[in-house]
């Protein structure tokens, strides 16, 4: 579905437009010492935000267009506000908020992450990425600094799958990794269309608008807590992403033959979900057989029709998410699943159609702006090791448009997408702390 | 739940009392030629039923308590009347239409079965045996026929296990099998307990006024598709059925740990749905590994929690319903299956609670009653042919009050619970034709 030919962010540096060299000298932009990150307040922002949730508390789950949604955005946009930045929203609900520079015809320095969260999940994943952007302009307005280059803080909207299956639909749609035309065939488990959904939250404009050109922005930079065990495990405080890995989502639907559960005997069955069991249990071994710990399949949604307990199921729908930091590796899983399948579908007799719906190429962050996060982690006293990204953000599609590069923080065990989802209040402030001297450098 | 010492149909013939040596004599009771089945009437009837139905037609969907549930009622009791009948409804809903016999101190005959439909069913399963003893008591009255005793017609409320995971809800509770308390300790997928939803579909007196004494009649009879292929293969009319296969029906919940599909390693994943995938395949194994084509085993209902395309699965909840004719051969599936669970769990480092929701015994239909039907298909000039009914039926339950057997007609390919059910209008005739010289042998 989407463009596999994502531009190589290397060039920019090749022809030196784009290498950072001011950004990256010894210096900081602005004193440590005056840089005064507030972990607490930070704290309670991420804790408010997570009271906007359909989920019974501590669990969060904020999909897409939902009222909780915006009761969400609407808090957001306050503390936005609150810092002095000017509002605006695209088409499909990604919020821009300008902290305009000495020179506003320069392409301004970017950063963000989003607010929506998945069934049941915890308060970090997105969240830190955005408040700790607001804590990170708040600080340095506070420590008197003024920006040359604007500085502008972007909430992603739909980042999360949940309600259309495709992640990223805002930084997808804004650097052309996917077409108007391709989202608006996109339907949620309801069969609303994303035309529909996004009119009935408030956003009628044309779609094609949200599309930014390369070049909008100086750079993006993302925060976001690892979701991984690496920076725990080894006590370190700021990981440097090298890459993101490479997802890929497809969309099984198992026909076989329904019936009644006493009626219809053994061997005359082509029983839907069993025929899906194997195939979930091949995609676990698909991601196991590579040998890699790079690579990972899972399955996470699974309906199943007529849902009856005294029925046969004669149709199962389930998703199908493959990742890999080698898109070659991780195509390699995808066309074993896809063989595995068809031997599923001939020895049972039952018919099985795998759907692709995205398959994206691993993105490898900008060097040169990991080295203007190095230099503004040395800013901060603070160590940092480079590491892949197993998840994949907003700064995957960002590649497209600008350099792009990601500061993590360490995640407690490397649970994510969990109610008990942690990272205490003083590593979320580091970040916050490297985010604000990287804006510094980048846009003084 | 349920009390597994069943008691006997044996005694009762033993004891002279119930051995329907009149009724089984070689006259009929009303000419043949004086019997007029509409199979055309029955056919408008039970298409006109399958248009009360929450799904696509042709496809049925009834589910208990629910307003189209109702609607199909009214439609059922409207044709009670038509013919002359006298109805009364119980606490949980099942409908009892009396044609009083000239001698109402004795037991009536009762003839009965459902409307209820399981999702995405067809029109057959349980309206034939409602529709045909209409059309069967349509046919004596219209012949002229008196009866001594009482005949009835018994519409059993909830056969389906849809809402509550049990199915026979108004037989159990009738024949004592399950106490009003373990009724109201069910709940339905959204947490509303029996005592909640019948109130809201307007029945609110005690549950304990379900309950009949055994004696209450003189037999009990079902007409009902065979759900399977036997008749059909052997191009036979009327199956008589020697014994009711055993359901035993288990709840699964299977508990692993949560976390971001990206982030989550395969070494470090406690995924509730790949060990579910192997427990589904363990059900499909255990029930093919007893040699015998009686044994089937199924598992038809899936919940996966929290159910994000980028999320571990973190609980999944399935249902399991194993059934033999032999109930110590379904028991050793049940343990398999068990021990099996037991195996996932510990190799996998997840959690697997299962509960046993009902484990019925397997009925053997009364000996004498189906000689009574045997003569009732010679009258009307049909073979039959014995054999086992695999699917369980209001008749399971009924023994415990009353002699009990049951009819069978052909069911195209052995299809059932599903929109394709068909069994052609002249078998469903047949089927009515025997009932209606059972009712005048056993009522005269």
């Amino acid at each position: 579905m989407t463009d596999p030919a994502a531009p190589s962010q290397g060039r920019r540096s090749e022809d030196g437009s784009s290498d950072f060299a001011t950004a990256r000298r010894n210096q900081p932009a602005v004193e440590t010492s005056r840089i005064g990150v507030d972990a607490g307040r930070i704290q309670a922002q991420l804790a408010h935000l997570a009271t906007f949730t359909d989920a019974p508390p501590p669990a969060v789950t904020r999909v897409l267009w939902t009222p909780t949604d915006g009761a969400g955005r609407a808090y957001v946009s306050s503390l936005l506000e609150e810092v002095g930045l000017e509002l605006r929203t695209d088409e499909i609900g990604t919020i821009y908020a300008r902290w305009s520079g000495l020179d506003p015809s320069l392409p301004p320095v970017a950063t963000g992450s989003h607010v929506d969260a998945i069934p049941n999940a915890g308060l970090y994943d997105g969240c830190v990425g955005v408040v700790g952007a607001i804590e990170a302009v708040r600080a340095l307005r506070h420590a008197g600094f003024v920006p040359t280059r604007s500085i502008e803080i972007i909430v992603f909207a739909s980042e999360e799958p949940t309600r259309f299956g495709v992640g990223c639909l805002g930084s997808r749609l804004m650097s052309g990794a996917m077409s108007p035309d391709q989202a608006r065939a996109l339907r949620d488990g309801e069969g609303h269309g994303v035309e529909e959904a996004r009119r009935q939250a408030g956003w009628s404009g044309p779609l094609e608008s949200v599309r930014l050109p390369e070049g909008t922005y100086y750079a993006f930079l993302e925060l976001h807590i690892e979701q991984g065990p690496v920076l725990e495990r080894l006590g370190l405080p700021i990981g440097l992403v090298t890459a993101i890995a490479a997802p890929a989502t497809v969309r099984a639907v198992i026909t076989g033959e329904g019936g009644h559960a006493g009626g219809l005997l053994m061997p005359d069955r082509h029983d839907a979900l069993t025929a899906s069991a194997e195939l979930i249990l091949c995609v676990e071994a698909g991601a196991r057989g590579t040998g890699s710990i790079d690579t990972v399949g899972t399955v996470g949604q699974v309906s199943v029709f007529p849902g009856a307990v005294n029925g046969v199921p004669s149709e199962v729908r389930l998703s199908i998410d493959v990742r890999d930091v080698d898109g070659t590796r991780r195509d390699g899983v995808l066309r074993q699943i896809g063989d595995d399948a068809a031997g599923i579908a001939s020895r049972r007799g039952v018919r099985i159609d795998l759907e692709v719906v995205t398959t994206d190429l691993p993105e490898t962050m900008h060097p040169d702006l990991r080295n203007v996060l190095e230099a503004s982690a040395a800013d901060a006293g603070l160590a940092t090791h480079p590491l892949p990204s197993r998840a994949y953000h907003d700064a995957l599609f960002m590649p497209r448009i600008c350099p792009t590069a990601m500061v993590f923080v360490p995640c407690r065990g490397g649970v994510s997408h969990r109610p008990d989802e942690f990272t205490a209040p003083e590593e979320v402030a580091n970040g916050v702390r490297v985010l604000a001297h990287a804006l510094a450098r980048l846009s003084e």
